[in-house]
């Protein structure tokens, strides 16, 4: 508990005054003031958590972790549970979407088995790494997902496994995610903390129809009923209706925003896991780039909730960070818009006229 | 007019039969159908475009088109209109939003003089071009902003532009600009051929005030009376309130469809342009992408006229290319999913169960 706490108390705000002088250098640059929307505001928010006049994004990072659901067992996804551990499988051997959009954007993904049912046949080290805090959840429907302890576990696996990637630098993380059933526990969690009905924050997941659908949401409704978790204590959700991919999650961005590293927020279970780490200390929000609005209704939920605006929505809802990858390709821009343009005066420019 | 009326006459409907295939290939590969979503949709669309069940995209152009306008008198625009060639000599020498944005992405960017108001002291070359139809258009309150022989020569510009640059191979292809004062003939073509009053369709465009922008509203219902543009004849409208800049996106778009290359439309000014083209040959459609939603208010509705739908809003307003550089980053990640993810079978991964 101690690592996670200090982890916690570890967060401060942003910098203001570095975010002015990002301001003060973009009006500059030879284009109307605020023309390029968006890729202005992030280069702003990212000089501001980095505390740099000059941000860097060379070293990222996405984190993909992988984990099972005791839920699965009453048929709330359209895949069968064993998919998790193969797709882990894939994510190593590099065929998995976030594999090719990570290259695609120069980030290197890091694969954790946080809690896979099976144990994985694979060697620890290159992109993969072992932190199994158990053989899936318990299923929610009867029993907590996990014990107080667990919950801890897993946040404090999350932090660990950013500070073992952090020894070689990190200058930007997206977080992501593997694990059948897991809109199931993120849907319950999102209900929980911000007391929306199962109902409206309850979606398809990988696919299925309305009478699973239906199915889905009582079960999501029984597991809150029977677990009566405290949506003023995120451990206590966590470990009531969570995940152990969900609490690692959690364990990275509230590790990302205290070693002052923006964090990328992929889908609906990342942005669970961001809620997670919003409640256990709200600063953790100036460190946030929502990277798409995804499929699943509960996204958009938390992320109003949270207080940050999806980059874009291409319809998305795959997962294992897909959303975060493309997303760093646009923080990425914004930061050569920032170090590259010319500006009114080096490039001769005359500036706009009094209208 | 015989190299305009020959490059209309030559565009042929996308493939389908590949578009069904490319579905397939998509729907085989390690994720839930469709769970990519608009990456899914621009793979399928660019297969179709270039008939090819593996597309390459590896050759991205960028043309920025740069004119001047003689309405600039009017004082529509909050900036004076010696930047339309100060501008094109900061492209140049790749200062500018477009040239960090297109090296972001990999592609290259073309500069042309379409009619910049003063001579150009650059050797043309590398990546400038001359094809200076006239000194800046004539003022559109007063007269047509051009003969109709201009229309047509610079929409063949256009297509000379494209064509030479094709001689080295073209894979996709973006349009962009630059033209002090052009988001006011921009409104005045979208205004007379999608039937909108001039306010539905008239913005701010580098940031003007109320008061101006009142003004330019006035200006440009005065144009539309005076000059009396025939909706139904696309040329009509380019010369009478067009742009030499504009007149070349548009060839450029009909040479790019011609020649089965997808086409990225950037901003509102590249979208009128897209209008002329549309209107010239509405099979064109199909070869366009639409970037993004820029904050200019007419171009949303051109969209929606044309029928295709932007891919992001970012808050853009700058033009030059800039939204269509990020979009073809997108459109490159579309197609290393295609390309690159592993399939079902390949990874070992169990399908969908049947529920």
């Amino acid at each position: 508990m101690e690592k996670l706490e200090n982890t916690i108390k570890a967060i401060r705000g942003i910098n203001k005054e570095i975010m002015i002088k990002t301001q003060s250098r973009l009006d500059n640059l030879t284009k109307p003031k605020g023309s390029l929307g968006r890729l202005e505001e992030l280069a702003i928010l990212i000089s501001g958590i980095q505390v740099k006049e000059n941000p860097c994004l060379d070293k990222k990072i996405i984190f993909t972790l992988a984990a099972d659901h005791g839920v699965s067992d009453e048929g709330v996804s359209a895949f069968p549970k064993e998919v998790t551990a193969q797709m882990v499988y894939n994510f190593i051997s590099g065929g998995a979407g976030i594999n090719v959009l990570s290259k695609h954007v120069g980030a290197k993904v890091i694969v954790v088995d946080m809690g896979v049912a099976c144990d994985l046949q694979v060697v620890c080290g290159g992109n993969f790494k072992d932190k199994k805090i158990n053989h899936g959840t318990k299923n929610l429907l009867k029993e907590p997902d996990m014990t107080r302890d667990e919950a801890v576990a897993c946040s404090e696996a999350g932090i660990e496994v950013f500070n073992e990637e952090n020894l070689g630098g990190i200058d930007i993380v997206g977080v992501g995610e593997m694990g059948i059933s897991n809109t199931t526990a993120s849907s319950a969690i999102t209900s929980v903390i911000t007391a929306n009905p199962v109902e409206d924050v309850t979606g398809r997941g990988t696919g299925i129809d309305n009478k699973a659908l239906n199915h889905k949401i009582d079960v999501i409704n029984g597991a809150i009923e029977i677990n009566n978790p405290d949506p003023c204590d995120a451990i206590d959700v966590l470990a009531k209706v969570g995940g152990f991919e969900i609490g690692g999650l959690a364990g990275v961005i509230l590790t990302a925003a205290s070693n002052r590293v923006p964090v990328v927020i992929d889908g609906f279970i990342s942005a669970a896991a961001a809620l997670i780490a919003y409640s256990l200390n709200p600063l953790v929000k100036d460190y946030m780039i929502a990277a798409h609005s995804s499929v699943e209704r509960g996204h958009k939920i938390i992320l109003d909730y949270i207080g940050i605006k999806p980059l874009f929505d291409f319809g998305f809802r795959l997962g294992e960070g897909t959303g975060a990858a493309l997303a760093m390709g646009i923080a990425q821009a914004s930061i050569n818009i920032l170090s590259d343009m010319a500006t009114f005066e080096s490039a001769s420019v005359s500036r706009k006229e009094a209208i």
